[in-house]
């Protein structure tokens, strides 16, 4: 059985008996779901939210400390994100910013990889990894399949759908699987060093466990899916087919967008896809086309791979905002256990999308090893 | 094949130049996910968002419409929700407000009874219908059986389980199941009326579909989901099971909070939730503990009820805010076919519960069938 689970939520109040007020309505909210009065007038004592402390943080922004006691919860890990966001998710200016998970790490399985299941698989330990997309949808297998050879000739070490290819009629989902994992055998056999296909898997579950099945089969090594489509429980299956996964934002990014409401986009995607089981959580870098921070982008880094969570370590997968020329900057600041996704950028390089990979991956390592 | 699919977004610019880069970007966005020429340097034509209209509608606010070819999803539900809004849950200042399902009508089953179906299981077909909520968690099988009895005598029409009662050691969902399939039909016996219990069944897959199962084996007529814990997908499986479905917003509130971002919550509870199977959508009423006004609500009921989409239609559910002296003037403003369910306020009531619920529910069958 799991203890009560610590929490903190930053709030937006007038002042602190108001942001003690809405701290006693959020425990409440979140527990008995009654007014006060009648949580307290039960047969027997329930379950209920305590709050430990409220402080100020500026101005009208508040830090409080909620417990919440084991019983809400149980051993069931939809109720417990139902506890910690379920009914406040409808509360403006109210944000879910720390989580302690020691107290509940057993219910989470965690990375099924991490970060030296992955770099064992792919043979590279002093370095960071590099990812790129296959796209646009539209494509036919064997067109997609000839970005795969370009990409992995081109150097990268995993090469992924992008996350809306499914099972369209242009690439249907077996088809690319299985021209992408010949592609593959064939570029890793070429350069004598591991290559990845990472297919996206995101659907409904049935169709999720069949096309991890098909993935298990073929070999491969990693999938992606998007668990705000899919459902959070989905990030926990491809460990039981012994495959790693990257976990996707799409239809996430409400919750991480706002400053005072949602969840902090470090404990969403660093810790709380990490506890499902992401061995690598894709988010929108810093300085690409969304709005997380260079502040928000190292807190979810160190959230991610934070060694005092209960679970092996995961890989910040940052997409967007990366040049070749930039790269060496991005390595200094997020470090090499890092997995850099190079989206559309290369596609529009000038001198082909295999010399563009080449001299990116290039630099990568260069600079990785350095 | 469905056909492509016309879309409704308000975005946030500067003026109307920009409101139209806004607008080419989200099409490009949600389909290649490219840079504009590399999207049309392609081996052949690939399947893009079009921009239809951008059209100022205040300040510096403007509705764009874009077209996105079904080519795009296929007969994937999950992959059209990524396409409407995957990636651009990222970006603050959009929201999306209008989708035209009639193009991809059979996509989804909707509702599996719909208004119609409900009324036929309550046999009520002259009024709403009323629901309570059993809670606290904590509570033991026979103490929330104890709540049960008292709401099914006070003249309750459906009794749904607190959307946080899961499977907790403290009232097991089997035995929480067997003790109200007992009371329900002991009350039913004695008030000669047909009452529906609810029992809450957000899980994993495993779980749900278990627990669907053991429901329709104990001949329950409803239950209650929180897709957005469980996945969108989640809405569509009661149905196997012969089971009507109440949705629940738990985890969903982010996206719909957001006056100019998210989802418009008519939109993503009154279309997106009836689409993927609701017979009943729970919504926080205006006037209650959260943000919907009374706007939102209207539009809400609209959608949820639209004869113009292709489904039946649904219920729905407003919770909070509604008292034994309000109800008349709610059900003026909301009409009859609505489930009006009444949560934490009659657990306060000092005549007690069930004399409490009597005056409620005959206070509502009295305004409804005036």
């Amino acid at each position: 059985m799991s203890s009560a689970i610590k929490t903190a939520y930053e709030v937006t109040a007038d002042d602190e008996a108001a942001a003690g007020q809405f701290a006693e309505r959020i425990a409440l909210e979140q527990s008995a779901e009654l007014p006060k009065q009648s949580a307290l007038n039960q047969p027997h004592p329930v379950p209920l939210g305590d709050v430990q402390s409220v402080r100020q943080i500026s101005g009208t922004r508040y830090r409080i400390e909620i417990l919440f006691p084991a019983e809400l919860f149980g051993d069931d890990r939809l109720q417990l994100i139902n506890v910690l966001y379920g009914n406040v998710s409808l509360l403006p200016g109210i944000r879910l910013v720390e989580v302690d998970w020691n107290a509940v790490g057993e219910m989470f399985s965690g990375p099924g990889f991490g970060i030296d299941g992955v770099r064992k698989q792919m043979q590279i330990f002093n370095r960071p990894l590099s990812c790129a997309a296959l796209k646009p949808i539209g494509l036919s297998a064997n067109e997609l399949v000839d970005l795969f050879y370009q990409f992995g000739r081109g150097g990268f070490d995993l090469i992924k759908d992008d996350h809306g290819l499914t099972n369209q009629q242009s690439a249907p989902f077996e088809e690319r699987l299985e021209s992408c994992r010949v592609a593959a055998e064939e570029v890793q056999q070429e350069r004598g060093q591991p290559i990845a296909y990472v297919p996206n898997v995101t659907g409904s579950p049935d169709e999720v466990r069949s096309r991890l099945e098909l993935c298990s089969k073929a070999g491969l090594r990693f999938v992606m899916l998007s668990p705000h489509l899919s459902g959070l429980e989905s990030l926990t299956w491809p460990q039981e087919f012994g495959l790693g996964v990257l976990a996707h934002p799409a239809f996430s990014g409400s919750m991480v967008i706002q400053a005072e409401s949602g969840i902090a986009p470090w404990l969403l995607y660093g810790e709380i896809w990490r506890a499902f089981g992401a061995d690598g959580v894709i988010y929108p870098n810093a300085g690409g086309r969304f709005v997380l921070d260079e502040k928000d982008c190292d807190a979810l880094n160190q959230a991610v791979r934070n060694p005092e969570l209960p679970w092996k370590l995961g890989w910040p997968v940052p997409g967007g905002g990366i040049q070749r020329e930039t790269i060496g900057e991005w390595i200094s600041r997020y470090g090499n256990d890092t997995i850099f996704l190079i989206g559309g950028s290369l596609y529009e390089a000038p001198e082909g999308l295999e010399r563009a990979s080449a001299s990116f991956t290039q630099t990568l390592k260069q600079q990785g090893e350095s």
